[in-house]
């Protein structure tokens, strides 16, 4: 496991580490309403598709344990609003919106005290598989690499993107848990530097040889030969295995496939949404054009420069050699591949709940 | 022209604008001497192949004029010192050679009162072509865009890496001076932002729309279909058409290729360097790790961690479309193309001589 927690719940509150303070001030928040959490999602304190649903999950329990009344239809009502609020957050990971049903449901037609005690339950529970899945999406993904592997990652898919392990950077830890060698190309990515602000400092804390590149570097190193794969993770994966992930991804995709280098999305099934036939049916998140003028604080450009900021894109199924989940590997046809892996959670699910 | 001299000789001296200074500040330095040329060089206060062509020769002519005796062998042998100081400033871009070498042609055998004149007049000659041959290549490349055309460009090669017009951007100005209509997508090009703070700034101020983004959003514009064609400028040009150019260069090539767009070079022919076989043989200039660990001054990954900064890279003539020089557009193969251009440049230049 990793030194540190990128959040936890003590207190009836929860703690976490603001990661818009890193690599230079290790801070932590306490967060005590719904819309605290809300807050922090959208200033990206606590970023990474499945660390977003995990505190979302929080939120909610945290919403709702604020909502002083024992009438049923007004708790009901409120609780929808704290999920909406929760909601609208940000758009692209999927994860978000897929841990709000989830407390719904949980929620639904129980009175307000049971319903509390269910939401914070369920928040746990969406904590705790979040970890186990990754660790077995870890497993499964290390037995893709060679026992010396050098790998280029993209962003932050690490302990710091969700409840602790991580998913392109638990298969990372896997493969050196399980004896293997492993070098880290890390790309900084514009214009936020989650590469270099947390993947690097989550691996150099870990104690993992990593190289920080600019993400422009990247196509020199594989071109190079230098790179053995390519590893990221996910905001959202469609059903046909288009996968939405942090601006930038699907330029390596492309450099990957015409260097012969294989490219692997390592995600937990959460992210995966049947729902979304295609890539071009995931809306893209535009935020605001200051982060590209500017470099944390400081202005890079001339004043009054326009500037576009999409903070993902979609890379298509076909430039995806291997989609790596806590259900196993899909490989495509992905419309196959990633209903079967969805049935099989489901099915899991299920007998646990018999 | 573009409302402002990248350097101009002077008084004497060569005054230049500090491009590390820009886009915040306009600042001119005053340089007196080959070593403060060398130094501005080194320090990237004038960057761009050909800028750094013409300014190497003003420091070979500065130089000279301080070299103070009347002794020829003495004066050849400082003279000498003087192209090598300049010589060993930056290893990728061959317009530094081949202008050293100009200069060095035309100081051989002369006196010394002589070869000081003759030194300062053939920098001047230098600076003065440059101006043309920009202008002649942008002419040229203009003709290869739509009347509507929205361009991607990388790094800078514009009025700020040559004597006044540019190569990249001299293609977007000439463009616009036969009435087209160009809309630039600006690279920001870390790490040292030359895209943000040098390409937006001299677009923005001559009155182009120019919208900035990261690096890592160039596949996601060229993927959308919103980019027509790729143009950058070059460092160095092989005899096979191999591009050597900015760090990031070669992921765009490659991502146009996959996109269907043309990606054209523009440079003049002292870019290219028909003693190079291929990009194998380009010498890569590797610059200090906190470059990339830094953004301007600001700290942006954890102390220690380890970083690469190659500051060209390779692009294999495959993925160019066409190279735009003075002489003409050479089309693949390049090997062909590349040597018929610089023959019909050198038969001018003989004729020029007669």
């Amino acid at each position: 496991m990793p030194s540190f927690r990128t959040m936890q719940w003590a207190g009836g509150k929860l703690r976490l580490l603001d990661q818009t303070r890193l690599p230079h001030e290790e801070v932590y928040l306490d967060l005590e309403s719904h819309e605290d959490v809300a807050r922090a999602i959208r200033e990206m304190r606590v970023r990474g598709a499945p660390a977003i649903g995990v505190a979302a999950a929080y939120g909610i329990a945290l919403g709702a344990a604020g909502i002083v009344t024992d009438d049923p239809d007004l708790f009901h009502s409120r609780l929808d609003a704290v999920c909406e609020t929760l909601l609208a957050t940000r758009p692209t990971a999927v994860n978000l919106a897929w841990a709000v049903q989830r407390m719904r449901r949980v929620a639904a037609a129980k009175a307000p005290a049971t319903a509390r005690q269910a939401l914070l339950a369920e928040a746990q529970a969406i904590e705790a598989e979040d970890e186990v899945s990754n660790r077995r999406l870890g497993t499964y993904g290390a037995a893709l690499l060679p026992a010396s592997a050098t790998v280029l990652t993209h962003c932050n898919a690490g302990s710091l993107a969700t409840a602790g392990y991580g998913t392109a950077l638990g298969v990372l830890r896997a493969a050196r848990e399980q004896g293997k060698q492993v070098r880290v190309y890390a790309d900084e990515t514009r214009p936020l530097l989650q590469g270099a602000r947390l993947t690097a400092w989550e691996l150099q804390r870990d104690g993992f040889c990593v190289t920080l590149i600019t993400d422009s570097m990247a196509g020199y190193f594989i071109h190079k030969g230098i790179i053995d794969c390519v590893i990221v993770g996910a905001d959202r994966i469609a059903a046909n295995g288009d996968v939405a992930n942090k601006i930038g991804t699907y330029a390596l995709a492309v450099l990957a496939k015409e260097n012969r280098v294989p490219f692997y999305v390592a995600a937990p099934t959460s992210t995966i949404d049947l729902a979304t036939p295609s890539g071009d049916d995931i809306p893209i998140e535009e935020r605001s054009p200051e982060e590209v003028t500017r470099v944390l604080e400081t202005p890079i450009a001339p004043q009054g420069v326009k500037a576009a900021n999409p903070a993902f894109d979609v890379t298509p199924a076909q430039y995806v050699t291997a989609i790596i989940t806590e259900h196993g590997i899909a490989r495509p046809p992905y419309m196959r591949s990633l209903a079967m892996i969805v049935r099989g959670r489901n099915r899991e699910v299920n007998r646990a709940f018999k």
